[in-house]
């Protein structure tokens, strides 16, 4: 059951794909040591400039020869009027008062152009460098751009929240699928309806997914070691995407602070939140998103609430300051543990074995 | 693996007990023809007068000699304000002229004493009737019950939905715990803080839990086959907890139009409300939730919204009329099937067989 059709297409030792953290959380050496391990180490790309993809490409390829995957966000329209960024500012001007930053009144914010043609310019990149894997959050690429990377041999990997939304990566041509249950941290991969009610936890949404679905499927949300493997493999997975459990690791780029907080959490201390990107996100409830909780649905979409708290959350960040830092995580904090990302990996790999050796008669 | 502590205490053959439904679900013959198939059957007999918890035990005792078991609600607190129930019939009014009911101003509604009466005489009935297991949901008994319970060696099943109740429930000398998932359908069994902060998938919250506790743990939520049953196996549990399975069985005692719904139902179709009974359960949505939807906090307290929506209910089942009645289900609506319960716990063994037996080298 650890090598099937996701491990063959992805040409890995073990079902195990660190998931694409974007901000700065998958640095070159997390992904190697991933793929150097037998897993699949993935950059999250989603903010990042081209040319900065194109350098971090090749610092892994320095440090790995296994394969390894780039996460991309695929752009969706967004209305912004004024009124919403006016509005968005005086939530955010208190807290920027308290962290000695500027008041802003209006924001040069990004339009759809703009986001879209830096996509195009990252599959450019993706294809120029000869990526061997290539996964997509926030929706399905047009047709033209699945062909291109198809062309170049390049598996592509979908995400859903809904049996829906599986079924229409797979007839877009997807190779396989991450399935992201309730229990996920960081953004919701939804792209139809709203994330909030798409919240269906894995026990609920792998097999129904699986029961109408013929590429594989990949579990994420609240996985944290073998135990988490072999019950998504039981529920017809071929394998995990973990991001918090990497996110702890020694080799992880995440703020210090960040660890500490997923460290001390229980599980029930995470919650739902747009107050930082504008698309709803699970994270360690902090004093930021208590402020915010009234606002959520007043802030404008994004990428625009995103850009517009960026000072905030960088300045906290320096300062090492969690009450204004967005702490992604999963249900899951109190199985989070520090450690190397081979040791991880390792662990995983022999618990799911010793489980799938037990008598069950 | 499916031979454990918990099928050892419980006396049974396979680790599947079908969770107690209160509101008629869980018929003498469904609960007999459970635990004549080697699972637990249980009675859901929060809402039900002693005289007639009497006469059900009475009848399943004629159906079956294996154990079963009974759920009770444990009483809380709760206070309650004119206005509540003034504007709570507000609300309901309207829904009731549409269905040619009287229309009500006030109402006698039941006090914390009367509730907490029942609740003694409930007990009272099972010591004397002999039942084998009582299960708990909204709480724990005071530990004079407790030890009157377990003095007449009955086997106690508490109910919590986070590490901490699962601790609470052990440390007050439950036997056991039903750990319920963010899946489940029908009541949260939540009693620390708002049940709708403590939505936690299994996949998160069985390893937590397991890692903090000794007594046997039974997972709950969105299981409906062997499938789920093995994952949860994986995940720690030692067995698992099936309400929506057994809910659209031939021998359920569920409203036709209940069950048909279930059938056509997807995984993204349910939602939490507390607008049946002032206590958050999860239901696929319908007219009444939509329309209640913007009320939801200004409800009186479970179970005096219970009380109010109890002629609405009543006549919506008798009518099969699904726009006003409380669907409960779990998230995975899209495996449940029409079928005898011993063929279910038949084919859900079958499975898990097979599943355990599989090569995952």
């Amino acid at each position: 059951m650890l090598k099937n059709k996701m491990t063959e297409l992805l040409k890995i030792k073990h079902p195990i794909i660190q998931a694409p953290m974007a901000g700065g959380v998958t640095t070159s050496t997390l992904i190697a040591e991933v793929s150097n391990a037998g897993g699949l180490g993935m950059l999250g790309a989603g903010y990042l400039p081209p040319a900065q993809i194109r350098e971090e490409i090749r610092e892994i390829k320095q440090l790995t020869s296994n394969p390894f995957g780039i996460n991309l966000f695929v752009p969706n329209e967004f209305d912004i009027t004024e009124n919403e960024i006016k509005s968005a500012n005086q939530f955010l001007n208190p807290i920027r008062k308290q962290l000695n930053l500027p008041q802003r009144d209006d924001l040069d914010f990004p339009n759809f152009k703009d986001v879209s043609d830096t996509f195009t310019e990252q599959i450019k990149v993706i294809m120029e460098e000869k990526v061997p894997i290539c996964s997509f959050t926030f929706g399905i690429p047009s047709r033209e751009v699945i062909a291109e990377l198809k062309q170049s041999n390049i598996i592509l990997i979908g995400t859903a929240t809904t049996v829906t939304e599986t079924m229409k990566n797979q007839k877009a041509g997807m190779d396989m699928v991450v399935v992201q249950g309730s229990e996920a941290g960081g953004h919701r991969g939804s792209f139809i309806n709203g994330a909030q009610e798409n919240l269906v936890g894995l026990m609920s949404l792998i097999p129904q997914v699986v029961d109408n679905i013929s590429i594989p499927i990949v579990a994420a949300g609240g996985i944290m070691d073998g135990r988490g493997l072999m019950a998504s493999i039981c529920l017809g997975a071929m394998g995990v995407q973990m991001g918090t459990a990497f996110l702890t690791c020694i080799e992880s780029g995440a703020n210090k602070v960040h660890k500490e907080a997923i460290l001390k959490a229980k599980e029930d201390q995470t919650v739902l939140t747009r107050s930082f990107s504008g698309k709803w996100a699970r994270g360690i409830k902090n004093n930021f998103i208590s402020k915010m909780q009234n606002y959520e649905t007043l802030l404008p979409n994004f990428p625009v609430q995103n850009r517009l708290t960026q000072d905030i959350r960088k300045t906290a960040a320096t300062e090492y300051n969690q009450d204004f830092m967005s702490l992604w995580a999963g249900q899951s904090p109190r199985l989070a543990t520090i450690q190397k990302a081979e040791i991880l990996i390792k662990n995983i790999i022999a618990e799911a074995n010793k489980l799938s050796s037990m008598d069950t008669k």
